[in-house]
């Protein structure tokens, strides 16, 4: 007989849902100042997973990691309007230090974009210092009056790329590099979400971007999540900020320059994205855990057999945990359940006098008895599937909640339920007022073959609109 | 013929050097906030180094990472009455935060432990969710009037291991581990330095522990750094905070608490401990890039010659850098030394045609000519030697500026260029406080024969005084 859920079901209360699953799996708390978090080991050890994987990307594609202060001076802000408009609100500001009050006051890092240009603009000289291609992980403080654990905290955790180059061309190149090649083959190939590539709407916009682009997933509750955004911000940062440097033909002009970022958002994605009813899923290769060996009791000899199961894993390359075998076995198969461990293996008494071992999967709950000397080999086997199954199941979800509409009234329908698909064309600026009355906006603009636009005045492009987080 | 040095040698004003040395091996620069530092790439990298190979050790020995609020109510603060008094005057305070002033001022961390114990609070309920190993990687801030780039900041970047264990046998235990296995075991395999492990005398501990572990190094001027600590807390932090856990006979009790650090201040530490007047020296275990290989000039052929010698050392597991040839080849390699990276390659025509490679270590200078089909197997023979004498350099360099002495005054007066040791039975109260009117410390206490005491009233112990930064 099923027991019953530790969980509230999604369809019963999607919200709630996801606060159940963060609190059970053991992710994340809340901090005692409002709106900050305290990630648990757990979770963060799905962060350092998507920043190992993040990071050799950005690495690969370039950039180099520094690190640039927490504290900014609030004049900095001021300097280029746009930016600052966006951020007023959100900040965070020091006033007292070192026992005294300040003589200006300090900004705590909304993002460090205004602090990176300025040292750019020192270091930056002529064309043989471009491109300039830089990358930091750190945190930064937006302040939040509805904040929701992972997906908007007071503070976060975030890579922020910066780079400057010589020519518009150039830094189009290289945001839409990254865009592709670090974010989206990231979201595929690690954290099997399935994505729309596009660029944001002149309405959606970062604040002084001349071009966005955009990594938009679909939740299990079809709402839409932005999971990484590439800007394209022109020269309005260099103008701002003096990033000049000497062309080959001597004449100084400004740096055209970019930033992208991705954050501790994406576990709130990874969650959405893959969990069911009982927890977690986590797909194979983002997992900290591939596969937990659980002792089905905590004698000798099981905690032996179950032992010498995790090391054969290990020395193979899978990520294997010892569950050793405290505690009821119900229990604990429930909790790793909820944790979303992809692959368990159960070792008892029986188990290890049949010489066969059984796997059960996360994603599907099919066991799988395989013989002791070829198990470590099908664990990797099942490991590899189940990523292109984790993949085909939120594809085949988001395809499913996808409406092609003619019209913004069907769009304003289908976004109660996924995205809705329809021509640019039609959504003149009235159109996008009365979608966001009803909480709706369009996500992204693509090409009708799905390709990334240059631009939102290209012929022929579609919207995709939807509630979203 | 020589040509002169571009920094300010050692011997004339080793400030002025350490401060050369950080700006020209583009380490580091003064952020926009008094006190404040921006980590380059080059110096970022080293961090990086530093952190993957702590992170590794601290894993092992059991601990989890976990990411806890920036913020901390100031209230906190308050609770562990001597932790406060260690901080007052160095808290950035956060009076205003989404447009409002804040009812109660929040404190930007200068450590987390008050936030950390509150959450183990949380999650301790009985013997069995013990020892709690937590460890975390983040920025903290302590207002600096006088600071120097990696010694002393407003902000740096440190890890905080905080843990909770059942008795204060099993808190000693585990936090004499991480004192060895992570700390010294990194500082003496990796960054090449010799260490002098200690206890602190109970005038130098971190306020509210019992017991302060600490690893000391001489830099080149003969003054100590403290590079990493260790913490018994006792049930101070327990008691404050209420840590409370059921033993096995039902019965509530409090528990024993550790924390240990290390920050950026090592990278200061590397500089001071290995450089000499052409620049960084750095140890090749540590070291980002552990062989750069040079093309003499910008042809093809060349070039290409060197980009091959980089990808067989690459291949072989050596992290190996291309300067593909741009620029004077001279200002070249004294900019590679002055990063100190271990091994230098240099490639030209002659090279090519010859067969032979020629290695130039930057510790010794020493050229080594090889046969191209051996040199990837000698690069790595050389490196793996080069760990040795590195540390055998600055080991010989310790000794021969540390005196034995019988008083106080002889202490006073060896302290002034390097380390003195005497009888601990020697310093009472008083002979500390007319120390450190001449800003000499003792630094720690150790037992004769070398090993970590206990407590500061074990018989036979032997101080290490001297002048620290």
């Amino acid at each position: 007989m099923a027991q019953p859920s530790v969980l509230t079901p999604q369809s019963d209360d999607f919200p709630r849902w996801y606060q159940d699953v963060v609190q059970k799996a053991e992710m994340a708390d809340n901090g005692p100042v409002r709106g900050t978090m305290v990630i648990r080991p757990y979770g963060y050890a799905i962060w350092e997973r998507i920043q190992r994987e993040l990071d050799d990307r950005i690495k690969a594609a370039g950039a180099q990691n520094a690190y640039f202060p927490l504290f900014i001076p609030e004049s900095y802000l001021h300097r280029e309007a746009e930016h600052v408009e966006g951020f007023s609100p959100e900040l965070a500001v020091v006033t007292h230090a070192g026992g005294d009050e300040l003589a200006e006051p300090i900004v705590v890092r909304p993002t460090s974009e205004t602090v990176i240009v300025e040292f750019m603009a020192k270091w930056i000289q002529s064309h043989r210092d471009l491109p300039l291609l830089l990358n930091q992980w750190a945190n930064v403080v937006r302040w939040e009056l509805r904040p929701r654990l992972f997906l908007r905290s007071s503070e976060f955790l975030w890579q922020e790329g910066h780079t400057a180059h010589a020519s518009a061309e150039d830094a189009s190149r290289y945001a839409t590099l990254i865009h592709l090649e670090v974010y989206n083959d990231f979201l595929e190939q690690v954290l099997a979400v399935p994505t729309i590539v596009g660029i944001k709407p002149k309405s959606e916009r970062f604040a002084g971007a001349v071009n966005t682009m955009t990594c938009e997933g679909m939740m299990r509750d079809g709402k839409a999540l932005q999971l990484a955004t590439s800007h394209e911000l022109g020269q309005n940062f260099a103008r701002a900020f003096n990033i000049v440097f000497q062309g080959d033909d001597g004449v100084s002009q400004h740096c055209h320059t970019t930033s992208w970022g991705a954050s501790t958002r994406l576990v709130g994605g990874l969650i959405m994205s893959h969990g069911d009813d009982r927890g977690l899923r986590i797909p194979p290769r983002l997992a900290p855990w591939q596969v937990v060996v659980i002792a089905v009791r905590d004698d000798d000899e099981v905690t032996h057999g179950a032992r010498e199961v995790a090391r054969e894993l290990l020395e193979a390359g899978v990520r294997s945990h010892l569950d050793s075998g405290r505690g009821s076995f119900g229990r604990r198969v429930t909790d790793w359940e909820i944790k979303g461990v992809p692959l368990r293996v159960e070792v008892g008494p029986r188990d290890l006098a049949s010489g066969h071992i059984t796997l059960v999967r996360r994603d599907s709950g099919e066991k799988i008895t395989v013989e002791r000397g070829e198990f470590v080999g099908r664990a990797r086997e099942i490991l590899d599937e189940m990523h292109d199954a984790f993949y085909a199941d939120a594809l085949a979800f988001r395809e499913s909640r996808t409406t092609s509409v003619t019209s913004v009234d069907d769009a304003l329908v289908a976004a109660q339920h996924g995205f809705a698909r329809l021509d640019w064309d039609l959504v003149d600026e009235a159109a996008e007022a009365r979608l966001k009355a009803e909480a709706v906006t369009v996500r992204c603009l693509v090409r009708r073959d799905g390709t990334l636009p240059q631009h939102e005045e290209e012929p022929n492009l579609v919207a995709y609109v939807a509630k979203s987080y």
